[in-house]
């Protein structure tokens, strides 16, 4: 199953770690951007050049020391129909080199339109009787709040073609107290409701590791939440986001470890544009060579605090 | 002020409809598939043409007689690339007959990656000092479930540019009682706490009308918590899924009615497809006229129950 290739990777590597592929002009070193900007001037074409190319360079210097990465989309669909070919050229070009791919799409919606979502990222559509592949995502990451029958559709694809989610339960960011903290009339809040949700959703799809292909993102910016939903949730592999540009650390997580980790942290800009960083500082050109260095050092880091 | 303008056109045309665009293949008429068909295959490729034509002929019976169009876009997005075009013609098509357009998007996520997605759909984005328009839509419907900050630059670009929200409060599928209806420790259930914050983020957006640009989402299919919700938040304008294929109807809506409409009702399979249901049974080529019938009796079916 999907979930024992994700653990059995995770731990060949000792990486627990997924580079987040989101992509910013500026963040972007100028040799990659000058280049299609003189062929096509600045426009959505010129971007999908730049964030393949980018994103191209990444990979090939990470895909052996971690097993996964993690593209958000709203970096590349925001530039239209362009942009959504770039995100579809480097989900491809990870697989490719052998990565998992979680695609970090956070759609939630009624059954039938959930259903289109599921089609285009973990499934396949259908085009007059023709069955074909739009996305080759393994993961993707989905939003709870309107329920089951929102979250079913995906399930179904799950179960048909091995692939898996991430629900957000608890998220990174300061503004997740505002609904997911609320205290329920049992005095606990919010969000172990729907860790209890998740858990149940993905009871029929536990593997040989003993998680499910349906886990949860339950961000490293709050240790303690996140120690509570491990011991509500021992069933269900977490997605951590928050660490590094967001402020989490590897000693915030240290009593997150389980058995088989349980969890895989992600980092986004504080790898990909590790060459800004005065730490990395070396010739923009050199850029990809700072991020392999920025994730073996994300690895010691998270490795001081493994029990 | 866009909501002004909004209730201003729903009042000329005594008709608070707005028409889902949620293209179908299985939906739309054998001519215009074929001739696609017959030039790209069955292709991405050949959705975009029938998705466009489909939607244009729609439009072109409807944008006389309704207010505003609401496009789900992952209709669309399932077929990748070619079909972010389809949607982005079908908003420029609209905008140009003169219609609002809601951008049916969903999206909800931390407050850097908001700002993406309010870049392409709301705002504009910036190609290193370029300003590029991507999706022209007036307003879209946002995830509250990660809180403020998630919000935050929707409401820059709702600012700066005129623009509004649909925020999902009480969503009109059954599975939204699973998180929509959880009881508070103060015995309330979770969306009326989701309607409390939804009204404040909006409270600096109000127009002429006494509604603000900031709306939320309340679904025909459950009227009570509709009604709850009205008394609940005065000056939030609703956008009302759930009539027609998802069951609800006019006399469901009767108690919603408030001040200039104070809400606006989405149907989408009952317009577009209504050429497929037995009343409105004609040639295939004529569907786009069974459409236009179809907004006729749903605007008879609501005023009957519009004190």
């Amino acid at each position: 199953m999907l979930i024992d290739r994700l653990i059995n990777r995770i731990t060949e590597l000792s990486a627990p770690i997924v580079v987040g592929l989101d992509p910013r002009l500026d963040q972007i070193p100028t040799h990659i951007k000058e280049a299609s900007f003189s062929r096509h001037g600045r426009t959505p074409h010129a971007v999908l050049e730049i964030f393949a190319r980018f994103n191209q360079d990444i990979i090939d210097q990470i895909y052996d020391i971690v097993p996964a990465v993690k593209p958000q989309i709203a970096m590349y669909e925001q530039f239209g129909a362009k942009g959504i070919e770039a995100y579809l050229q480097t989900v491809a070009y990870a697989k490719h080199k052998g990565l998992i791919v979680i695609g970090d799409i956070k759609r939630g919606d009624i059954a039938s339109t959930a259903e289109a979502y599921a089609n285009m990222h973990i499934g396949r559509v259908d085009i007059d009787g023709e069955s074909v592949e739009i996305a080759q995502t393994d993961f993707i990451t989905v939003n709870p709040y309107m329920g089951y029958d929102s979250i079913e559709p995906y399930l179904s694809d799950c179960r048909q073609y091995d692939k898996g989610l991430f629900v957000l339960v608890k998220t990174s960011n300061k503004g997740s107290k505002d609904i997911q903290d609320v205290i329920l009339a049992n005095k606990k809040p919010l969000y172990t409701h729907v860790g209890e949700l998740v858990s149940n959703w993905g009871a029929s799809f536990i593997g040989e590791c003993g998680y499910s292909n349906i886990g949860a993102v339950v961000g490293a910016t709050h240790p303690s939440e996140a120690v509570e939903l491990r011991k509500l949730m021992p069933h269900t592999f977490f997605l951590v986001p928050g660490y590094g540009a967001q402020g989490g650390s590897g000693k915030d997580l240290k009593d997150l470890w389980a058995k088989n980790y349980g969890a895989i942290v992600n980092n986004s800009r504080g790898i990909t544009s590790a060459y800004q960083l005065e730490k990395y500082q070396c010739d923009e050109k050199e850029f990809a060579k700072a991020s392999r260095q920025a994730v073996l050092d994300m690895k010691a880091d998270l490795e001081a605090y493994i029990k």
